[in-house]
């Protein structure tokens, strides 16, 4: 198999405050499956599939930044990076098991080429390996953050397995699960950058925020391009949330204002449902899908779904207004702009 | 769904010392599944039948009798044990899950009852709630310890699932191998106790060498058992770990001795891999399966195979010889005598 080497991540302009750091982040993650551990295992071609696959490396970029904003830098910001990015791919793993996916960033996914029970040990030892590296910062409240942000990416997880596939879905529920899912790691990721950086107990609540509502942002507007953008952006045709049976906002913004879609959907969702559902009616429920992905369209519920969107990013922009003048702290505020407009 | 209470452990006998504390760790396992964040969730119901389920509280028994050899029990003992207990809870959903078992302690299985990606995203959802527990005991030690526990349990179940289906499978890869999967957590469990309970180095130092060789003893008794036992003893038909493909010590010493055995053993173990395996040639494998089981226990490869578990009993016996007498020592002391018998 040939491997791509780590492809240029849409945000690069903002890591040039951080880019030796985050090097050695990349360099962590890579090493993970060369340790004499696992080396004469059958385990380590595995690991190196996918501790290698190139990624954005957003989410180790915002606690390298958040670490610097009070020109303390600490030595162990690139040890909590690592723990999560590490966080973050072993998540893919089990995410991309759980939904079926076959690629990845242009990649097979590890249940795509293994099998999902070796993706499922696989992404055990990742999750654990990622909290080993939390463990090297000797910071229990970090390591305690980390372990909650794990329960809530799994309860997120769940619920959306669970929860998001019925017509009743609330936005209540959706704002729930995708902090959860999404909002809980950029919140962590900020945290415990700014709890490295010597923050105040102020400072740290801001990054928080911070976090909080750039992952916010992310996932709403992940929810969005679901709808809004080409294949080609995307590497997905349009509408395969709901393809996939999981309604995300504006789909529930379409029921809103629309009560007579929660059933269709609903049913859209079930017939999604499930390891193995067999292709019946699949004609109908093409059709189905592209009527409701045009009533959305035609709703204004992605053009609301951006305002949310929007409100976030703006949320996060305010949260670290104060804080000193440092290309650091510009990075955070270009990366909350890109979120904004992002297309991928 | 009628639920079974918890049922007797066998091990019963030796929880005398600690009998309040093992009662909160069973009530702070099943109080995970009533916590306010998930309490108004679908996660909970599923969260409440993996977290009552009976089980033997071997694990977290052993972290409480250590806790106390020193007369200094410590306040984090129950903690500590909650999260082994809840570690060894998350990694027997995520091998059912992998090994498409359908029974558990006389219990259907979360795959089973709502299917793998469930059971994926639950497994995980414990495993950090077990990390948080142990966060709670704010020792840097501790965590670190147990995040080594988690890769190393997967790492051992990856190499079963890669490694372990092959006729060349040797002594030092299957002892590898069983270390990762079992003893791992053993060691963790008495190693943590004589930690809290105020231990020096070396006393800790012993309570891992107990934990080890106890680990090590019971899982090549279970592996024996697969052999030797009846179908009511283990719940389960004999040569189980063969018919799903996995070789243990005592397929390995028949290959050791009748060399010629290895690839009849491998072929029968290929038959078993893979998620989706046709019925193809069922019955030739049947009596395959059949003719190597008989020779297995022919051979003495299982009486063998009981004397190695002797020899980590006796080790194990001698690691806490040393240490002041008390009614937990006695215990421990019961437990090593108890693993070399073990019929279940």
């Amino acid at each position: 198999m040939t491997r791509q080497t780590r492809s240029a991540s849409p945000y690069e302009v903002v890591y040039d405050p951080v880019r030796p750091e985050l090097a050695r982040v990349v360099a962590n993650v890579v090493a993970l499956g060369e340790e004499e551990s696992v080396r004469e295992d059958a385990v380590a071609g595995h690991l190196a599939h996918v501790l290698e696959a190139p990624g954005k490396r957003l989410r180790p970029a915002i606690t390298l930044l958040a670490a610097r904003l009070w020109g303390k830098p600490s030595d162990l910001d690139v040890t909590m990076a690592t723990g999560v990015e590490l966080l973050h791919i072993a998540t893919l793993i089990h995410d991309d098991t759980v939904d079926g996916a076959d690629l990845r960033r242009g990649q097979p996914t590890p249940s795509s080429l293994w099998g999902r029970n070796v993706a499922v040990l696989l992404g055990d030892y990742v999750f654990a390996a990622a909290a080993r590296f939390v463990c090297d910062t000797n910071s229990v409240r970090l390591v305690r953050r980390f372990a909650e942000t794990i329960m809530e990416l799994s309860r997120g997880e769940l619920n959306e397995l669970l929860d998001g596939r019925t017509g009743s879905v609330t936005r209540a529920a959706y704002f729930r699960r995708i902090y959860d899912k999404t909002a809980s790691l950029f919140t962590t990721a900020a945290e415990s950058g700014a709890i490295l950086g010597d923050g105040s107990e102020a400072d740290i609540c801001r990054l928080r925020d911070f976090g909080y509502n750039l992952g916010m942002a992310y996932q709403v507007q992940d929810d969005v391009l679901d709808f809004e953008s080409t294949p080609e952006e995307m590497g997905k045709p349009a509408g395969a949330d709901l393809r996939a049976g999981v309604l995300t906002l504006p789909a529930i913004m379409l029921i809103e204002q629309e009560p007579e879609w929660a059933g269709m959907l609903a049913a859209l969702a079930d017939a999604g449902l499930g390891d193995d559902h067999p292709p019946e009616h699949e004609a109908d429920r093409r059709a189905g899908l592209a009527e409701a992905i045009t009533r959305i369209r035609d709703s204004g519920a992605v053009e609301e779904s951006c305002r949310v969107a929007q409100g976030y990013v703006n949320s996060a922009r305010e949260a670290i207004q104060g804080l000193p003048e440092s290309p650091e702290c510009a990075a955070l505020q270009t990366l909350a702009d890109m979120t904004e407009t992002r297309r991928s």
